[in-house]
Parts: structure tokens; C-alpha cells; sequence
């Protein structure tokens, strides 16, 4: 049994860690942390978890968690830079969901993030954890930074077209729509019921928190950076990511929809959580909504020279928990998609 | 392994069936029947099950049903009871989670559901499918008449006031509310989300079919004619049953809301998917959406006469196709929780 | 031109004020308090008056709010009872939306609003501001404690049964399931998209605020004390307020529903906001969304002893500032729906 | 008093204009039409109507439709242009909400539509009812096509950048999110609250019948053909359309997002229904629901050569029924925005 902590589990990825691991075999919760919740059990904060953890929130201390195999920060950003290495010196797996080690730039984080990096030397031991990407360096990580939901659903969405060189990355855009729970579980007026339900809007147009985090993926993959517009968006429902993705075609290329079509199923072919649609569909964000897949269609509308593409994951699962699990399950050699058999909820 | 029917699989407890069944230890589907799709790929019409059943829909045959252990019939009223004996007659046990063999008498039946029963001498022998008041009887049945939604969240909400004689059966009142999809997955002007997004109704306040369904069973309950006042509503949300109900202590009884409390939690204490909440509790059905459970709390407003009962399930699991499994795993000998061990997807 | 003031403008139910008094005729607005905003531009909070209302918020003060004709308190509860006595003074009449005067009896009020009040002797001046009930009154009063949103509904869908003596009320129910607005505006967990979306719950059974307010305003009806119970219920929607209540025919009554449906249509025949439904309707919320109507159903289920009234109104028109606004008509001798010719946002 | 005619009145155009056209002080609604609900009484079918709207519908027949001053055609696609002629001919002013009109090539329109065009020399009279481009053709019309939902949200979010020359036509993107009511109301499996709530997806990206009519409107603002790639999304809320459209800035132009904000300021400064909002806004369509207005925010994401703009509509209003009233207006020498103060619903 890998023994597991969670830190900062009372937001939304950490209830969702909760929901994962309480059913998987090969791990057990030992520790469950909340600096506001201390002392209180977790299924009093959390009824749809009664009968599976009855064990109270603690105080996040090195003692106990240093305890655990493996730690999973599911906190504020700026949290898990605080307690990585301590926990790592004492043989600790990290694996964090918040935004500490995901950009390689440390002072590229430092302006998006707002504070000083308490911990740079670890960023570039950190592993960016998007199996499809980077599966051999995951499994054997000893920190892995957990991609954020629109990064995952974004890179996952381009990567057959940039891998291989078929759209001008001089011109990507990514129009990304994000159910609500992706803001976290916080008291705020713009979250509200009453604020977002029967709305949709667009928002930090002009700069998102996650759009250095997906041009320096996309870059990686291209071998040279990439200009990336990105415009997030809020739309009235709790789970699930929509990117709608442009890339022009190279004019140079002669490539039909049904080579790109091949491509994108033989990169994915054996990917678990990667799942290629049949061409002319609509992925659905409620197909993949508690589950750890993501669903993608290529189109060309109209034979011209945009490629369109939709892809949809869950933000809490694939986007967050899911993907953590994904990542634990390599670091420990275990099967990769163990406890992660679950179904969408449809409808 | 146990070989499994669906008959009725393009509706919503059908789905539902296969979601839960497609990852049960011991059961595999291997029928799954739509007139009307007859010939797709059943993950072409359910994107969400895409891996998990790449079986086509096929004709209900009785040939092909035949072979199976066992049939669900997640079907409209009135087809159960077309099939049922000459299944039965082929050693196949059915489950039936439509209305057609719920009601004892068969007049009434055909007065409710506005139709001659086919089959009336096989109701005696069904077993009504509520696993906290049959569950031996369900372990020997071979015909299983699977409880409505709103009748399992209203029977199990009153069992224990009821079972010990402390409310007037005279004047119960349950006023209960349903999210659309209890309404099937049918094209109709009234479910759409113009409809009824954003707005909130009673309807059938008059009569609806499952008033019969629970003042049978609460009858059954106090040996004696209850009578009943069933008021249904109609809340914009997808899943979920909120049953709030209303009974009249007896004037005689000296007993406090404490010993009520402990009365539930001792009836309960055994039950898989029956959890009473601690004293004070208000259930929200987010906290049982997709899982087999029923949570319930007990409230006695200003110390009054009067016993305030929240009860809430998912209509589609503890509802329908999850109590439906519960039973079959009755009738095989599993244990009970096979294959229901889903934690309720929240947020 | 009517000059008036709104203290506490950034709520529901101050927005929900301009946006009916900027196209009231005879209103002009001339100030708009809030202590958190003040100096940004009321359109800046709140685009959807751009065009309508581009002064900025001040902060509370008397000597512009003095100034006006008529001031109105959208406040939390606590504020109006500490300015309403020196506006009165300089000759200023004040509608109250909040609960500072709406109990008679003070040490009640201190119990459920948990302070002292800070103007007891202004109580009994205050005009519980229900035109239906209260019209010549509210035409007289300098104070006007508009109902609360639960109270409105549910008062006037029993005000016909008990003002004519038809039902037994030591033992009357009533469950009622609001949209989240009525929680205000509020950065708060509990009313989050993500907490009340997709799910329905109820709360306070064991008392909300607006039991004592409901219970005075009908045992004023009955001309003795009643008995009521009463669960409020939060609905995944943001508007309105559907009002399911319960009562028991007095045993010797010999009463049809025909009759009491008449009865209905004729006590409310000359109201301009309440509309009885024909016989064997259902209210849905959505059919008064924005407008300051009430609809109201009466049914008589299996033709038994319970009588069932359905009441919707919206809780931020008729169960707050639009009710606001017809007592403000009828202060100022205007026709009593001058501003209020609303049709309801359907879909 | 302008007579007016609705035909199709059951559909959610229809009723939308039922609702505005109820307050409309110089236009008396005489005949509402429909063929499935001839004989109900509209407000039976709408309750939200009661008071405003007793008449019964009745059949669309010439000799009652003959006697109005106006049409409104609220119908599906190809009805229309079976009757507008005769009703011409009769001296009614006809005005078109469906896609009869729209197209100026009668080929194109038989191709998008499916069917033979009954009525094709009247396409070239007929006014494309856009007032921000055609005001004065409009004011002389007696036939007017009213634009579509999309084609309105899009074409007013270009048309500064286009009329001005400063992107490049070659690459228009258009991402745009609709609420459901635009499917109309029609008994569909697609629509369903199960199917449509707390799920989010593109459709049609292949090709909606929206796509030529946006493109024939940019290129005639462009002056000669434009290539537009046009998503078009299902968001889970019942009204409200935002667009977000992606243009590549000339090359060779030196402008900056200062300029452009006070070119769309300027273009639109004297529309009534046109409101540019504050450099750095988002628009939300909440803020729109239930009035005329379009809401625009301009954008130019860290500087670079993508100019984004955020349009957003209430699709039944500025999308269909508002802007029909508002080309009535026009026609009859009205004020433009005569019964069109509307304040938007917010919450």
C-alpha cells in the first residue's frame, strides 16, 4: 500500500484527489490537511465521502506528511515551494497540482505569479507531468508538476499538428471555455450562482496565468517558440474544458483532413486517456465529466486552410486529480490507469 | 461471469445501466437492445461509455435474450410485461425497472398506466425490488419489480416512523422534488433546457403514477391504509431526488427527536446505501449524484408535532439502475456492493 | 419628479431597484449609496444599466439622503433602523426591504436578528408594507417594512383559506424552494456556482428569520395564533420563489374545490399582481421572472381532506424591490402600477 | 395605432415579440397565428402573457394577416416567402425573422437550406434589417429579412475593423457561444436539459447556415470577399450569444488598440443599441439578457498583431425579435427605440 498526503484538501482538486484515491487499491490516505478545517472530519466537509475517509483535516506538518510516500499539494500556488525539498529529503515523492514548478523561467514566474520563488533550485528537477509528453521522465520523478487544466486540454489538442510540423505556429489560437469549478473553492462574488449561472463571458483576454504555461509546452514541442493568442472563458457549468483550437495549415503542405485525421489517432493509439473521435464529431464536455479522458475531433471547415480542434477534458480530473493519479501511478510502477477506471456521469 | 441483457438501453436508466455494469467485477453485457437504434455502435450514441462497449444496439429478440442470466428491462411501461414469462420460462431471471409489475393490484394498474396488463398473474410472483424491506425475498426472486424513483426516496424516508407506528398515517405529506432526467430521454417540448433551466414547478399534483407505488408500500408498511398527499416538482438540475416529508406525531407518544434519530440510525445501521446523517443535517443531492446512496436527516421544527424527514438519492442510481444491480447481486449471492462502490461526483 | 435615495445599492435588491425606477416615470434617482463602492460609477459595477444610471455611489449619508422624497433601504438587516428615524425627521418617507421592522414584537426580533434593536419605538409606526393586506395603510405610512420574499408567497397563497376560516391552522406547512439570489450578494462559500449548481437542498429547518414573520402576518389573518411549519429550500436557479403549501379542511366544512377556486379568483380579483390560475394549473416560476406578478394554483389531490395552494412570485420584483416600488405608488397617491408593467423573461 | 400580425407565434421569437410588443405604446398586436395552436388562447400557452394577451391564436390565413399594417413571420425557414408576396401586394409591410430573405444569391440559399426558393424575385428587394448598416433602406422597405442571431453578433463586432481596412480578410475567425433558446422550440432530444445542461460543445463546425450570411455581410462591408472560419458553440443557458473573433492587424499598419477603441467608439457613438464598452472590459452576457443591447470589448493580447473582439447579444432580442421591432420602428417613422427600453435582467 503506497501511503498518501494530501495537502490543502479542502478545494475542489483536493476533494477530487479524495474521490480518486478512497477507491484505489494500491493506496491508502493517511494524512489529509486543511489549515481552516484543522480538527474537523473530512466527510463533515465533505458528505459524498462518508463511509470512505472519516479521518479529520490536520494541521500541514512536516512530521506527519513526511511520513507518507508520496504528497500531494492540491493548494494555493506559492504553498508547495514552501515544503518540497523538506519532504523530498525525507524520500517523499512530490507530486504538486498548484502552479509552483510548472514554468522552467523562474523570473517568467515571478511576473505571472506575483511572489518570489522560495525553492528555484528544484524547478529544474521538476517534471512536467503530461504523460503523453514526458512519460518516461515522470516515472522517475521525485517532483512532478502537474499541468493546468487549459494548458492539458490545449497541448493535447495541438501537439499531432505541432509535432509533425503542419501549422504555422507563428499564429495559434486557442479559445478555451472553462466550467466554473476551475476557479477554485473560494469565497468570491465572481463565482457566485447568482454571477455565473445563465452567462457567459471572456476573461483576462489580456493575460492568463496558464498562457506561459502552454506557449512554453507548445514551444518544446515546435523546437522554437510559438505565438499563442489565448482567450479563456467562463461558461455557466461546474466540470469540463472546451479548447477550441485554430492553426493554419503551412502553405506549403498538401495534406488532406483524413491524413491529419490518421495522424492524430496513431499518436494517440496508445495513449489510455487520449481518445481520438471519428471525423465530423463534436466532443462533448459531459462524455468525459468525472472521468480522466480527453476527447478530440479535427475538422477543416469548409477544405480551407484553418484546421479547427476540439478537445475536452475535466478539469478536476484530467485537468487536475486525474492527471495526478496518472503521474502517481508511473512514479511507483504501477499500471498507469489503475484506480482511474471511471466513467463519465452522463447525463 | 454473469451474461447480461439490456432491453431499452438508448434511455437514461439504460446508460445508466451500462455505466454501472461495464465496470462490475462479475457481469458481462452482452445484449443491449433499441428498436430504434438498432444496428449503432452503442458508444456512438453514448460517447461516454467510447472503450468500454463498442457492441452495436441490436432488435429485442427473445432468442438472443434468452441466452443471457439475466434481463433488464430499462424500457417504457408496458414492454416488460410483453417478455417477461417466456424469459422467465428460459431460466433468464428479469429485472424490470419500469412500472409494469411494481403494482399489486392489477386494476389499479391499469387505471394508472392506461393499459390492460398482459401478463397479470406473474405480478403476484414479483418481488418489489426495495432491498431494505425485501431483501429475502429479492435473494430468491426471479422476477424483480424495480421501485420508482420517487418511491424509493419517500419509502425509505418514512420506514422507520412508520415500521414503529410514531406518525398518523392518516395525514402524511410528501412533497417531493426530481431533477429532468427523471423524465426520461424523450423528445418533448416540456424537459427542454428552455423549459425548464432557470425555473422551478409542481406538476401532476392532482395524481401522479407513483402515488399508488408508495401508499402501497407505506400501507404495507403500518398493515394498515395510509393515506397519503404526494406533491412532485420539477428542479432544474439533471440528477437528484430531494424528498421532504411531513408526518404528525401521535398525540400519545412522549418520544424525542433524539431517540427518533437513534431509531433511524439502528434501522439503518446495516444498510449499504441508506447513511443517516447526524442530527441537524440537510442532504443535498449533489453529495449522492452518482452513487447508489440515500442520505437522510431527521428534524423536529421548534420542538413542534411535527417530524420534518429530508431524504435525497440519485434518480438514475439509487433510483433506478443502481438499485436494479443491488438486486442482482442479491439474486446471483455477490456481495451486495458489487460494482456500486462509486463515489458521488462532487462538485 | 419623485427624488429618490437607495442605501445599500450593490446588493440584488438595490440593482434590482434602478433597474425598475430608471424607466419609473415619475422616479428620478438621485442617489445611490455604498459604503464598499463608493466613488466607482454605478454602471461600472453593474453594465447592465449602462445608459440608465451613470452617477457614481456616495457614501451613506444624511444630509443627501435627506434631501430626498423617499428613501429606500436595501441594506443587510441592522442599517435602516439606524438612519430611518432622522429621515423621517427632515420629512423623508422610507421603505425598508430589509427586516429591521417587520416583527411587532422587538425581543422577537432581537432573538432572530441577534442585536438590539436600535429604534424600537419606530416598530409600531411601521406599516408591514403588503398591499394586499395593507393598502389604505401603506397609502398613510412615513414607514414602510417591505415582507420578506418567503413571506410574500407564502401569505398570499394561504391569505384566502384563513381569512375565510377554511382550514385548521394549528397544523399549516409550508415548503418553499427560493433561487439563490435571495442570499444576496455576498462573497460567500455557500453560494457558489459550483456548490449550489446541479443540486437542491433544504436548510434552517429548524428555524429561519422569516418563520416569526410569516407566523404574525398569519395569525393577524386568523385572529388567533397559528401553528406552521416551514422549510425553506435552496434551487440551482437563480430567481424566484415557488411556494408549496399544505392545509387541512376543518372537518365539518362541506366545501368544493370549485368553490374555493372562486373564492380565490374573487378576493383577488381587483389586485394588479396576483393572478389565480385556472383550475388544475401549475405555476412555474418562469412565468413571473422579472415582473412583480404572483401566480397562484389551488388544488384539491384525490379530492381528500388537504387543500394544496402553489404561490410564485420572483423574490427580487414581488418579494422585494418591486413590491418596494408599489408601496412607494401608493405613498405617493401614483396608480399603483405605474412603473411595474413588466412582462416575464420567458424563456 | 400600427396593426400588427405574428405569424408563428408559439415559437420563442414569436413570444419574444409578444413581450415586447405587449408595452409597445404605438403597435396593437391583432392576429397571432398558429397552425398547431389555433383556437388556444396565447396566453394559455403562455402564462407568462396573462393580462396581456387574451386572444386565441388562429390559422395564418391572408384575410386576416391582410388586414394588419405590419407581419412579423416568427416561422421556421420557408414560410415566409410562401405568403409575403400576396401580403405585399396588399400594402403590408412584411417583416421577415426567419432566413428567407437573407441571402442575395437565390443558389446559395437552395444549397444552405435545403429547398427550392418559392419566391426569388423578391430577394433583391428585400432589406437586409441590420440598422447599423442599413438604417435608411430600411426606413423605405416593406420587406425586411431580419439578420440571424449569429450573423448580428459577429458582423456588429467586425464592422469597425473591416470598414476601416485593418485586418486581414483572409483569416476572420469567429468563435462564437450561443444559449439554447436559438435551437428554437421544437420537441428534440437534443435540447433536453439532460442533454444541453452543465455540458458544453461546438456543432455544425462544417458548416452552419449562418456561415454565408456572415460572409456575405463582411464582404460587402470589406468591398470584396472575405474568408471566415465560423465555430459555432452550444453553451448550457437558455439566452445570450458572445462572439469572440480573432483578426490579424494589417502589416503594414502602425495602430494602436487606442486608436482602434476610439474608432469603434466613434462608429458606433450615435447607435442607441450599439454600446462600446471601457478599454480592458468583458462583456457578460448576463448583462444584455432580456434588452437590445450588443455589448462590445476590443482587445489586443500582449500587444501582438491578433486584435480580439468580445460581442455579445441577447439572441432573442438584438438577435431576432428586438431588432425586428427596432426595423418596425424605422419603417413607421417611429423613434428607433420606441417599446425597446428595455433594462437587462441581471441577476
Amino acid at each position: 500500500m503506497i501511503s498518501a498526503g494530501i495537502v490543502g484538501g479542502t478545494g475542489y482538486t483536493g476533494v477530487e484527489l479524495l474521490r480518486i484515491l478512497s477507491l484505489h487499491p494500491d493506496v491508502s490516505v493517511s494524512v489529509v490537511t486543511s489549515r481552516a478545517d484543522a480538527g474537523t472530519r473530512v466527510d463533515a466537509v465533505y458528505p459524498s465521502l462518508r463511509g470512505l475517509c472519516n479521518m479529520p483535516f490536520s494541521l500541514p506538518e512536516l512530521e506527519t506528511l513526511g511520513t507518507c510516500d508520496v504528497v500531494f499539494f492540491a493548494t494555493p500556488n506559492g504553498t508547495a515551494m514552501l515544503m518540497a525539498e523538506q519532504l523530498l529529503a525525507k524520500g517523499v515523492k512530490v507530486i504538486d497540482l498548484s502552479a509552483d514548478f510548472r514554468l522552467q523561467k523562474v523570473q517568467q514566474w515571478s511576473h505571472w505569479y506575483g511572489m518570489e520563488h522560495a525553492c528555484p533550485w528544484l524547478i529544474k528537477e521538476a517534471v512536467y507531468g503530461l504523460p503523453e509528453i514526458n512519460r518516461e521522465a515522470i516515472k522517475q520523478a521525485r517532483l512532478v508538476a502537474c499541468p493546468g487544466c487549459y494548458p492539458t486540454a490545449v497541448q493535447l489538442g495541438f501537439l499531432p499538428l505541432i509535432e509533425n510540423g503542419l501549422i504555422d505556429i507563428g499564429r495559434l489560437i486557442a479559445d478555451v471555455k472553462s466550467g466554473v469549478s476551475g476557479a477554485g473553492r473560494k469565497a468570491e462574488l465572481a463565482t457566485l450562482m447568482s454571477e455565473t449561472g445563465e452567462s457567459f463571458k471572456a476573461y483576462a483576454v489580456n493575460g492568463h496565468r496558464h498562457l506561459p504555461e502552454i506557449t512554453q509546452g507548445l514551444s518544446s514541442l515546435a523546437g522554437m517558440p510559438v505565438a499563442l493568442t489565448f482567450v479563456p472563458h467562463l461558461t455557466p457549468m461546474i466540470r469540463g474544458i472546451h479548447a477550441t483550437l485554430y492553426g493554419e495549415l503551412e502553405p506549403h503542405l498538401d495534406i488532406s483532413i483524413d491524413s491529419i485525421q490518421a495522424l492524430y489517432e496513431q499518436r494517440y493509439a496508445d495513449e489510455p486517456f487520449v481518445d481520438v473521435l471519428p471525423q465530423g464529431s463534436h466532443p462533448d464536455t459531459r462524455n468525459v465529466r468525472g472521468s480522466n479522458n480527453c476527447q478530440i475531433a479535427i475538422h477543416q471547415p469548409q477544405g480551407g486552410k484553418t484546421i479547427v480542434v476540439l478537445s475536452v477534458i475535466d478539469n478536476l480530473v484530467k485537468g487536475a486529480a486525474g492527471q495526478a493519479v496518472q503521474a502517481m501511478n508511473l512514479m511507483f510502477g504501477l499500471a498507469e490507469t489503475t484506480g482511474l477506471n471511471i466513467v463519465a456521469l452522463y447525463p
